[in-house]
């Protein structure tokens, strides 16, 4: 059941590229910002619309001399472009100039990349709606209470389904967890308020949309405008001018502001596509599933976005096991929830989902890993953020070169993409369907240092699947912040350090007296003062011999004889490190639909009859028994052959 | 690594015996009024209270004259009690007759039960809080979002917990799924009202409390009337005739109304154990999580707190897939969600599990099965309804002869208890702590025929870890009638049947002529006819002319132009069967915990020292690789020695 490797087939235009997608996988900070995805319009309502191809063996194509005469001026166009990118960013201009000329670029890249999708030569065609009667015929999923209804962004996984994704988890499990000697956790998917208000989602985990006034509808804010744009530009009386308006919006759409989007609404006049209702003003909606715990109504909780969270939560009780020792990795299988304004495109936007997270903990000056030898030679297609601005398309390279010519931030990001590649291969995701795209400066949250998706092609484009980021130390130390609990790691110095260390000595029994109740709030003040602050401290205490200490919005004035201030030099054997995280994180639904478009197949000369030619590690069935005749002597027989099976 | 066989101990008083649990597994149907569980006061809060002793080899013991000679008057009088209210039941009294000698009934089965195990001969002593500082340490779980404070209900699993757990799973499908061939499905947990209107969980699943009227503070009623009436009844002051009522409430409560709780609580004029405030009349909590699906806020939503609904509304996709054969099975292994009021005892009551369920559909007249013959000779230990009313302990009895002289309803039901135990006995459960018992007629739903709850004893009592009822046709008859999807199977007849077919045929045209708009109204309600009404109609179209047919709250009349009613044979070659459902139940964290507690151990002379005895197939290490020094010269070989396991 080997994977067939002579199936070519190609994308056209009917499904666009999606460079920059708004990312499932990819922590919620950045999110609102940079959606660029384009889809099929009216995906799943027209039947016609469904046939759509899908370009195949697109490393070989890529090297057709002919093909790259066309492409040329196109790769040209976004060097350009990038090159202005570059020189803005390096002049210092103002913010909004590099957006807008990145808004640019982004277009440019876009009409390059479909154009090379649709230079790629038909061979076969991949038919979507075909496929779509199989996973309903056999149940692999289908939408969730249908006979209610149906609720759209939720689907049920019935048996074929299901035994392709507990294959798919054991293979997971296995691949990383076991080989790699991962702490798996298991945490709560109800998550209170506080916990997602450190991890910065209650605040920005949100899209912009806009509803109908009369019919409370709602809308996704950019699939508005663009839609209505696009709808505008087409239609007969549209002037060049309007039409050109109407382009540079859309190009530039991507890295709007609230209110740019707002004042775009209403100079436009939109209106609501189904009824015609006025709009109300952007609305900013958080993705995630509000609830109560408790009876009270008092304790509020969201069902996780991502289950990274439970996994950051629980660092101390982790490294204690570790026996304190850095580097771990931790690793959570699991369901997460978000409540997408228009979910769509099948499996890939949804609103329940199982992800598979890895958080690996380093020092941040170790990011070397000692098993990286064992994948250095794995060959990859990484499209760099260089490539993107240069107007090339990805190369194939292998992960040790890539690391040290510094493409790949470390040691550590590279073994986890390799990983990550051997995997999705192991599962029968095509090589020549993968690629790693490394986020753009612009796309990146602003806590990490380097970003890489592994995108698999489908009839939808590239989709993200997983994600693979150095999150520095953002993660701990938000949560440290916010409950004081220090999530850091004690590293042993090579040799003890002798340091001076200034802190303040209250003497309790005069502060006590003079303070009474407020006497405990001045010690802890005293305790956290800066090297400055014990400076200016000590001056005044010399000087005036006394000093204001701040407390809440009063002052205490202390005294000679209740605060001294005191250098002494202490021998330290330990440093506390607040460790970096390395996160690939796995969108199992998403792998599971491109790796079934991918390996869907029809019968040569029998095109009504189709399958799935999957891998036997995924595959849900392994072997069949089927007995030549319904004679019931054979009975006995073929229970026993069932049995001998493990 | 085998189980010891050797360990005796024993349960004390503190640890009451729950004879009526209030079933977490259990539909939520009949659970607000079937609580009569009692748990260790301050549970958690006072380390002298977590020394607790369990008892041993408790098969074995029962058998001793001497122990028999002391319980002889106890046993009999439950049993004077039970035949109370059997005579109660085949008189016909009054249903609050019926109730109070039940509530009588099942105090005496209390007491009986509390001086059963405390007769026990103490031979070890099982220490809870060594075990939950082994559970911590080892980080198998812990209280989810602790830096945070923590929620109570909520556990984080950390890498023991998660492979035990993982373990567990795999063990599950291997022995029920794979080697039953069920079709394993994985539904949405986000389930939108309508759904759970049908299945009677918005109306029903609730639980009775009261809040503090200032701060807002709530109580579950029924354990706020106990403990406050326990404490009333300790007082010096109290007569004996006080002490008396407070017992006789105490003993009733399981089965009051709301009413009656309010009249209690207005009498005693009960305030708040923690404030001494006032406290407001009962409130109906509901137990489930709701929620807004979509950005609208109109789609209301519940976290599912069952996974068995998923399966039902998904019958017609898997009667399909099965090729529309009875009998088949289905499972889901997943997360369900219950908002508990006061959630306690570590992983028994939580607010977040993981359950794992099987509904196998059957033709309710054909409940044999075809491998009953595999499991007849398996003993178990069976507690019967019966046993229960005359003050017996369970009897160990082979489920065929069970299935054979009619305590167990039919073979499909015996079956998969037999299925149960094994289950059960495989992942390292003691057969001497583990029972089925049997739900009386008022604990059972109203719509199960019968229904064994494996029990597992633990220092909390015996503990329902998996519920095993035949649930007969409810689930489905009730989501057919709310979306008039016909959830039913088609069984060809052994030979064709021709039946007489009584119809009402109308005359389209002259109906539409007549009542425009109404006529569709009509014509469906004419097709919805019984027979009764059909020959209403005949005989009033023929000594009439007309009939007047009610449509909503308005009639039509109808004249003999427009309706016939005509008598046909058909031969038919399918009956139409609503399916009986049996249901199999698993709370995979109290199968966890019982586990868990059967199996810890304290290591002879070093009593400091403590393990788990585990069985292989769930123990989280299977193996280790310890190098006897730290030479590096090793590591290579260590390296080596590894990659050889699989």
């Amino acid at each position: 059941m080997k994977l067939l490797s002579n199936l070519i087939v190609r994308v056209v235009k009917s499904s666009v590229l999606c460079l920059c997608p708004k990312s499932q996988l990819f922590r919620g900070i950045s999110i609102a910002s940079c959606d660029f995805q384009s889809e099929v319009a009216n995906w799943g309502s027209k039947k016609s619309h469904r046939k759509v191809k899908l370009h195949g063996s697109f490393l070989a194509q890529m090297a057709d001399p002919a093909i790259e005469t066309t492409l040329a001026p196109l790769r040209q166009a976004v060097k350009q472009q990038g090159d202005l990118v570059r020189q803005l960013k390096a002049d210092g201009a103002p913010e909004l100039d590099v957006k807008t000329a990145v808004a640019e670029l982004k277009a440019r890249k876009k009409i390059l990349e479909d154009r090379e999708l649709e230079l790629m030569p038909a061979a076969a065609t991949f038919d979507r709606s075909k496929m779509e009667d199989l996973l309903k015929r056999r149940f692999f999923y289908d939408q969730s209470f249908a006979i209610y209804g149906g609720i759209s962004g939720q689907y049920d996984f019935g048996p074929m389904g299901c035994a392709l994704k507990a294959n798919m988890l054991t293979a997971w499990r296995q691949f990383f967890i076991l080989e790699e000697q991962m702490l798996e956790v298991d945490c709560s998917i109800l998550t209170p308020e506080c916990v997602l208000q450190a991890s910065g989602h209650v605040e920005r985990f949100a899209d912009l949309m806009t509803k109908d006034v009369k019919s409370g509808e709602c809308f996704r804010l950019d699939h508005l405008i663009k839609n209505s744009l696009e709808k505008l530009a087409a239609e007969k009386t549209a002037t060049p001018e309007l039409k050109a308006e109407c382009q540079e919006i859309c190009v530039k759409l991507d890295g709007m502001s609230k209110e740019e989007m707002a004042a775009i609404l209403k100079k436009f006049n939109m209106k609501s596509p189904t009824t015609g209702n006025d709009l109300t003003e952007p609305i900013e909606f958080n993705l995630m599933f509000a609830t109560q715990i408790g009876p009270t109504g008092l304790i509020k909780g969201f069902l996780r976005p991502e289950t990274a969270q439970g996994i950051f939560v629980n660092f101390k009780r982790l490294l204690e096991f570790n026996q304190g020792k850095l580097p771990f990795a931790a690793a959570q299988i699991g369901n997460s929830f978000r409540n997408e304004i228009s979910p769509r495109s099948g499996l890939i936007r949804v609103r329940e989902f199982t992800m598979a997270e890895i958080e690996h903990f380093c020092d941040p000056r170790e990011k070397d890993h000692p098993k990286f030898v064992d994948v250095r030679d794995t060959q990859m297609m990484l499209y760099s953020a260089c490539n993107q601005m240069d107007g090339q398309s990805g190369k194939v390279i292998a992960i040790g070169d890539a690391v040290a010519s510094g493409l790949v931030a470390n040691e550590t990001l590279g073994y986890f993409m390799a990983r990550i590649h051997q995997f999705l291969l192991k599962v029968g995701i095509r090589p020549d369907r993968l690629r790693f795209r490394q986020h753009m400066g612009n796309e990146m949250a602003h806590y990490a240092c380097d970003c890489w998706d592994a995108e698999c092609l489908t009839s939808y484009g590239w989709i993200e699947c997983v994600g693979c980021a150095d999150r520095s130390a953002f993660d701990l130390t938000q949560h440290t912040n916010a409950t004081k609990v220090r999530l850091a790691a004690e590293k042993r110095l090579p040799e003890p350090k002798t340091l001076d260390v200034t802190e303040a000595v209250p003497n309790r029994p005069a502060i006590g007296k003079a303070f009474k109740k407020d006497a405990k709030a001045i010690v802890e003040s005293l305790a956290n003062l800066s090297l400055s602050d014990l400076q200016t401290l000590e001056n005044s205490l010399n000087e005036s011999g006394s000093y204001e200490l701040p407390i809440g919005e009063a002052t205490a004035k202390l005294t000679k004889e209740m605060v001294s201030v005191k250098t002494s030099s202490k021998t330290v054997h330990v440093e506390e490190i607040i460790p970096s995280v390395i996160e690939p994180s796995f969108g199992i639904g998403r792998i599971m639909y491109a790796l079934l478009e991918q390996t869907f197949r029809q019968r040569q000369g029998d095109e009504q009859r189709c399958y799935f030619s999957l891998p036997p590690v995924v595959a849900p069935l392994k072997c069949s028994i089927l007995p030549l005749s319904n004679n019931p002597d054979f009975v006995p027989f073929i229970k026993k052959i069932c049995k001998s099976f493990p």
